[in-house]
């Protein structure tokens, strides 16, 4: 088969398409052919992460497709499914977090393939509504969004959700889902293109972000703020926030570290919930909710799987509003 | 009657035990007369954050008593009632947090008196295995300790709960709580002498704070901090939580800014919870606590009413290892 490896050098530049080896599934585990596979931003953390001497590797954590083999002990009923990928491993329950989570393409090999083999549970019917790019880009970020803002977040129809920076996979599948809730959503960027195309996706009140908050949200107090920035606006969200209120951080995109004001903390009783992808049984009721409210994540463009290289670089430049995905030679 | 004033001079040196004004309990209100007081550390920043022409106000947020006096609307069975003060006023359920939040003492007169007027909601049933010097040092101590262990920081029979600092009236009734509700208890501590106290009621794992934890958790790994140290000692926190487990925060001793690492928080799903004081429906069922497990909180010494202030010096070389009590003087 082919497949987008990386090999020999670190980053972007260690990237090829070329020929690797084709495999049969064991004891459990299905093999997909895979129609599209979406990019991430954990993809590039991963080659960027990687060594010389490493083994080579395919990225991606994302894809969808159908099953055409299946290992011993899998029910016959998976063969030729059209299917989703949970890029989750080892991770049933949600309130039963794993020592040794792991995640599809790292260091398992990934989607960016022709086929991929992965454990029978985590190739689940693929919702009917979506198309196969839609179906591809789902996984890790509507999966991070969805327990986020629901097993860790507490969110309920009715309350107010700010999600800073909007434009990511994250941020704008979050957005849909808060909507979809009943929740009010107010969004922030620093791009005035993204804020009109996060109004169109229903977001009720949008505002450049850069400076103090405080005056923006005098009338409308947040249950919750969603958190992939870190730093740049952390100290923001002390000022909009109920009582009660809390922050769900799993991002720090402008760096590690945040200072934290305990007593801002500790009177009005709020809270800083860390969350990182999802359980195998919130993949599930991901799908249902997206299902059930006919969700369709926002796909900003389509390269084909041999452009995975172009793809990661206008991933890099952070000015699309959705996701990217991959898609292989035969449907692109 | 009788009861210590804090006027003119802001900190300790305003305080005087002299006449105050005697009042009857207005509609739904109840008036106790107290037999005991506890005495907090917010009761001394309640008097140091006073200023010299604020009207004399009575601090104390904890006691115990006798209902003298009921007003309209009351139901005549509490006359005569033996009980202990909840210090919350304006909160009834668990999660319904007010926006106005507060605390008998400050704004409204406290228990530093012979009579306390309080809704009548606030004065409840004494549980019968406690001394009058043990029922009126639970309110603020052990409401806090149960909402922080329990509604806050889901500790569950068989985890493992670390309290640094032992020694305070919250850490030492939470470490008693945590003991009855079957999990481990881990207590830290500069002096020697309060991790033997620790011990004595129950503390599985004892160890002197100062330097890094990493070497002392390599087995025993813990699902919840109890924190109200902050910067001195949260750090380390990071490096003995089990994935999924929380720092909840009630207290900023060593300082009121740390420092907080997202990706350390988020990658292993952390949390860190603010919390403060409980509910009505926490306080009884912290008190249906206390009577099922018989339950005593440590009282580490009593004064006379009159002597406040060496009370309040007592508390601020912070040598005790439990709570102290004020006994109004016909009982001292």
């Amino acid at each position: 088969m082919k497949a987008i490896l990386h090999r020999e050098k670190s980053g972007v530049d260690g990237l090829v398409y070329s020929a690797a080896e084709d495999k049969h599934p064991g004891y459990g585990e299905v093999k997909v052919k895979l129609i599209a596979a979406g990019l991430n931003h954990r993809d590039l953390f991963v080659i960027n992460d990687r060594n010389a001497g490493d083994r080579p590797l395919i990225p991606g954590s994302d894809g969808a497709g159908i099953v055409t083999e299946i290992g011993e002990g899998v029910s016959p009923d998976l063969l030729n499914l059209e299917v989703a990928l949970n890029p989750t491993l080892n991770w049933k329950k949600a309130d039963s977090l794993p020592e040794d989570l792991q995640i599809i393409g790292s260091p398992s090999d990934g989607t960016f393939a022709d086929f991929i083999i992965v454990p029978a549970e985590n190739a689940v019917a693929k919702p009917f509504h979506l198309t196969w790019e839609e179906a591809a880009v789902l996984g890790l970020s509507a999966l991070t969004a969805y327990r986020a803002l629901f097993t860790r977040g507490g969110l309920k129809a009715g309350q107010h959700v700010v999600i800073p920076g909007i434009g990511g996979g994250v941020a704008t599948i979050a957005l849909q889902m808060a909507k979809a809730a009943g929740a009010r959503v107010s969004v922030s960027s620093r791009s005035e293109h993204k804020l009109e195309m996060a109004r169109r996706l229903g977001a009720d009140f949008c505002f450049e972000s850069g400076g103090s908050w405080k005056a923006l949200f005098e009338e409308t107090r947040a249950d919750l703020v969603l958190d992939s920035i870190g730093p740049a606006t952390f100290p923001n969200y002390f000022d909009v926030l109920k009582p009660d209120g809390r922050i769900v951080s799993f991002g720090a995109s402008s760096g590690d570290s945040v200072e934290l004001p305990l007593r801002a903390l500790f009177f009005p009783q709020l809270s800083v919930i860390g969350t990182s992808m999802g359980s195998s049984e919130e993949f599930h009721a991901m799908l249902r909710f997206v299902a059930e409210h006919n969700l369709k994540p926002v796909v900003h463009k389509v390269f084909p799987m041999r452009d995975a290289v172009q793809a990661f670089a206008y991933m890099k430049e952070g000015r699309q509003f959705g996701n990217l995905t991959l898609m292989n030679d035969d449907k692109a």
